[in-house]
């Protein structure tokens, strides 16, 4: 069986291509080595295989049915959150005094990417628990913390995050669930929350809900949301789960892929009083739980990187075990059938997955590495560097999610009809991956976010910096012979990128507003691209460098980064120029098309 | 509910962008009018409807199994394949003497599409029936078409085509089914066949299965393969249904999609004699089975488009009737949400579904009429026109295959979460079309087939013939004002696409085969983006001429046909340069790619 997950590469990107292994010399780290971070991963690597990918397809063919009012999933499911619980993930990036390891957060997000490889949908429930967690820290009160963040540390609670309805999916300013003070201070919170994922199941004795709602009189749109604690049980003051809270499972949504983690559609307040408790400030919701959502977007083109990544091991080992055909040219028809990675079309399919997956692990490494540099690297770069950061999120959510489904397109592709069966997970890969171009925030959301925000907050300082780290890796690598075609087609990429971004935005004064955002899609994928050329020259240039101390296998290994990096500069990035032409002339086909013509 | 099927455009393209409705002026064709193939339309549309759209998603929830040896289907499949039969489709084309009303291929074309939108596994058995009867109709002998094919066109029998084999995909040169002659002239066939669609089920009284074998002693490779009539029971002399022929279930495939179709591995020969009867004379096998795989593959290609205009209607409905968020620019939150089709980037998804939707149909139309020019057309005409269809057959197959997966993402992505449910059917036209990249050759076969055959047979002429009827077109349309920029799109594009291919193919004897043939899925689709532009350039001079006199719903109709045209010519032709260069330059990255290295 194919391994789910290349343990070299993952130490390549954050030891060689990023300097995680410096990481100890700030204070916060300094407990730790390159040691520790080894043997985390390697707990990791353990009970990922054990634990979760034992039960990825079970999981995926016995979707969480509702039995008697109770949400049912596959047995190995709460196994499988015990393992990880047992060892310490939960708390692992935390403070000590919480009982974390203070794990910096890309050591962190590497070992996510074990559990996303492994088994998606499973990990939905650790990855959501973690992410509410995260939120309570920064804006929950210490009594919150204690009753409500402290049990998902420890792992006995799960969490979700509750802002869609029924009426409001993407357009959260019109979400109606209402929260009415109660004479204790907490709130009573009325409505329907949809597409909740973990919101109801019996893995652990309680859900904390991260609830936004509108506490009633405050203003219309995102400016009269706020955000609320809501258990399913309700919490004693020592913090022990009490009696119902009233947050009624009112159906299951079932979903082509992604079926291990149950999601719901839930009331509150149906057969009973819910109540939640306000964090922070009125009227602070949206923004609050931005801190969650923007490390979910993180998360997201992570697990897409890693359901690429498990198809790319899948279609790879299958490609060197069929044999078919022969290579054009070949006169004998009883010479013996070649496998089949040795047809260049096969080869192609397999360049364009590891090229997918490989510069997708370093750019959600390189934007987990700036979440750890906005928290403790240079007190006097935090600002840019959250600036970078915010410009990078979008492109990390998008980027990974729609190319991960050509990568698993190409998977299916490489292995033909078997690919296309319930023989092998890739199809699977496939249906799960189809969520994550939609959930946290649609591609529609991130481009608007991307060109509308990102481009111009701070005077357009995020895309400057990026250019500026762009610059700085293209004049190291000036005179590498090995990196020459690669350099010079992100160099030409980022120049038309970057031509075209300034051409667009020096109009955004005059151009009226629907204009300006009419191909923010082509934004996305024309920056996207370019970015993950980037991180293909930087792995690119690390691999020439490497390659002439390598020994054994690490020669093949090097050469592979390097003739991938030459791939996506041949296929991928001369893409770059007709997005670049589309955005510079404001096409209006789409904003001139009117309703009535489709 | 959406309708299934778009009829305004399907007569649109029939007797507005071809000259369908001329063809009563070919002897073949004389009792017919442009109300008899509204007339056979409207009876196709109404049995789709009511027989083969009402079971879809029931035939996709359950899929055929094995209950007590007998492969169980959902009922709805019988009277549906029952409902075709009796509206005479299996026939319809066929000589008068055949029971037939030979209906030209392309209206006959029109028809299929109607089942293959409603409803594409039922319509599985009904195509691959017409396929195979149709093969027999050239190869077959009097005695042999009385016995196997006649039962076919009267909808008794259903057929199907047995070429692959576990160890023999794509590869069928490598094909070891033996065909052992027996004393009475016909053959005993043992060996297993692969991927057979339609291969067992209770649908029909017999399966006459086409089965490619080697008949002992006979050369190796491609030229020892002939073809056999293999019933799944004997026929006796004068054509009833026999004893059991032994050609066993080996087992079902579980696909990701496209369930209704039984997908089965067969053993032929075990427990007992199986056999067959020769087609034509040996060693023909593979080249008279070309006849049913070339059909099949423009059936794939209309599919395709089948499926992604099913899932555009649907998606479009859907985009029309909901409510969310508010156009870039407005200022009051409390202005109601807008339906989604408001938004630029929603349009966008739309767009680019009709564009693939409209301009794939037209191009499958164009070749299902360049079949009936063969047949019917000019004599002196019918040799070049063969040429032409040869080249356009793999762009056919291939390009809306892939592009309907992109359309059918796209009708997902309009629907966010509801898209990716169960709810609606989009999620399974996904899964669907993946199939279709595939089955009946898949893309490395066919950009083998279009650059290594097609693009050089006949010392290109081919290509030649390509250029002419498209820079016709061009010439036609050079004063036309509405289509200026549709057109000069589509001339640089056949410029630089030209250029390519005869600079690469201008190499063809120097570069070694396998250098020549490394980027042929680029030149697939080059070629491909290419073709369809010139569709659409057909499409909007179509219709800005009749938009001059227009009335009504017409004039939005021509008009969303301009505009996405506009769309196509913006957004989709700019890709071809960078293809054209990447073929151009022979780019060797996946040639020189190293199997260690992966």
């Amino acid at each position: 069986m194919a391994p789910f997950l290349d343990r070299r590469d993952l130490r390549f990107q954050l030891f060689e291509v990023l300097d995680t292994a410096r990481l100890p010399q700030r204070p916060r780290f300094a407990e730790q080595s390159r040691e520790t971070y080894d043997d985390v991963l390697n707990v990791a690597y353990t009970v990922a295989e054990r634990y979760f990918a034992n039960h990825a397809r079970a999981a995926d063919l016995h979707e969480p049915q509702v039995v008697d009012g109770r949400v049912v999933l596959v047995p190995e499911a709460a196994a499988a959150l015990r393992a990880f619980r047992e060892a310490g993930f939960y708390a692992a990036h935390h403070d000590e005094a919480l009982g974390g390891v203070q794990l910096p957060w890309v050591v962190m997000q590497a070992v996510m990417a074990h559990f996303q490889a492994a088994n998606i949908g499973t990990a939905g429930y650790a990855f959501l628990t973690i992410g509410n967690a995260n939120l309570q820290r920064v804006f929950a009160s210490p009594e919150q913390q204690r009753r409500y963040m402290l049990p998902l540390i420890e792992g006995r609670w799960t969490g979700t995050m509750a802002l869609s309805e029924p009426q409001a999916g993407s357009g959260l300013a019109d979400i109606t669930t209402s929260a009415t003070p109660r004479p204790d201070g907490t709130y009573a919170i009325r409505g329907s929350k949809m597409w909740i994922s973990g919101g109801e199941h019996e893995l652990a004795e309680n859900i904390v809900h991260l609830v936004l709602a509108r506490i009633q009189g405050g203003p219309a749109g995102v400016r009269g949301i706020s955000l609320f604690l809501v258990p399913r049980y309700r919490v004693t003051p020592d913090g022990a789960v009490g009696e119902d809270n009233h947050v009624v499972l009112a159906g299951l949504n079932h979903k082509m892929g992604y079926r291990g983690t149950t999601n719901t559609l839930l009331n509150f307040g149906e057969g009973g009083e819910t109540i939640g408790e306000l964090v922070g400030e009125p009227g602070q919701g949206l923004s609050q739980m931005f801190h969650m959502m923007n490390e979910a977007r993180i998360g997201v083109g992570l697990g897409a990187v890693m359901l690429a990544q498990a198809g790319y091991q899948v279609s790879l080992a299958y490609a060197r075990d069929r044999h078919q055909g022969r290579v054009p040219g070949t006169r004998d028809p009883q010479s013996p059938p070649v496998p089949i990675i040795r047809h260049a079309d096969v080869r192609r399919l397999l360049l364009g997955q590891k090229a997918v997956v490989e510069g997708g692990l370093a750019l959600c490494l390189y934007a987990s590495a700036l979440v750890d540099d906005v928290q403790t690297g240079p007190p006097e770069e935090r600002t840019d560097t959250a600036l970078l950061l915010d410009l990078l999120t979008p492109l990390v959510k998008s980027w990974p999610s729609r190319h991960a489904q050509d990568a698993l397109s190409d998977a299916i592709q490489v292995m033909g009809g078997a690919g296309y069966t319930r023989d092998y997970p890739v199809e699977m890969y496939y249906r799960d991956n189809r969520l994550n171009p939609i959930h946290e925030g649609t591609e529609g959301i991130q481009g608007n976010d991307l060109l509308g925000r990102k481009l111009t907050q701070a005077n357009g300082r995020g895309l400057a910096l990026l250019a500026a780290r762009m610059h700085a890796d293209l004049d190291a690598t000036s005179g590498v012979e090995a990196v020459r075609e690669v350099r010079s087609a992100v160099a030409l990429a980022q120049t038309q990128t970057h031509t075209a971004l300034e051409t667009l935005l020096g109009q955004a004064g005059t151009l009226d507003p629907e204009a300006l955002l009419a191909n923010a899609n082509a934004a996305l994928e024309l920056l996207g691209t370019v970015v993950v050329g980037w991180m293909w020259l930087r792995q690119a240039s690390v691999a020439a460098r490497a390659l002439e101390a390598a020994r054994g296998d690490d020669v093949a290994f090097y050469r592979g980064k390097l003739q991938t990096a030459r791939y996506y500069a041949a296929h991928e990035l001369p893409k770059v120029r007709a997005l670049a032409d589309l955005l510079a002339s404001v096409d209006r086909s789409t904003l001139d098309m009117q309703d009535g013509w489709f």
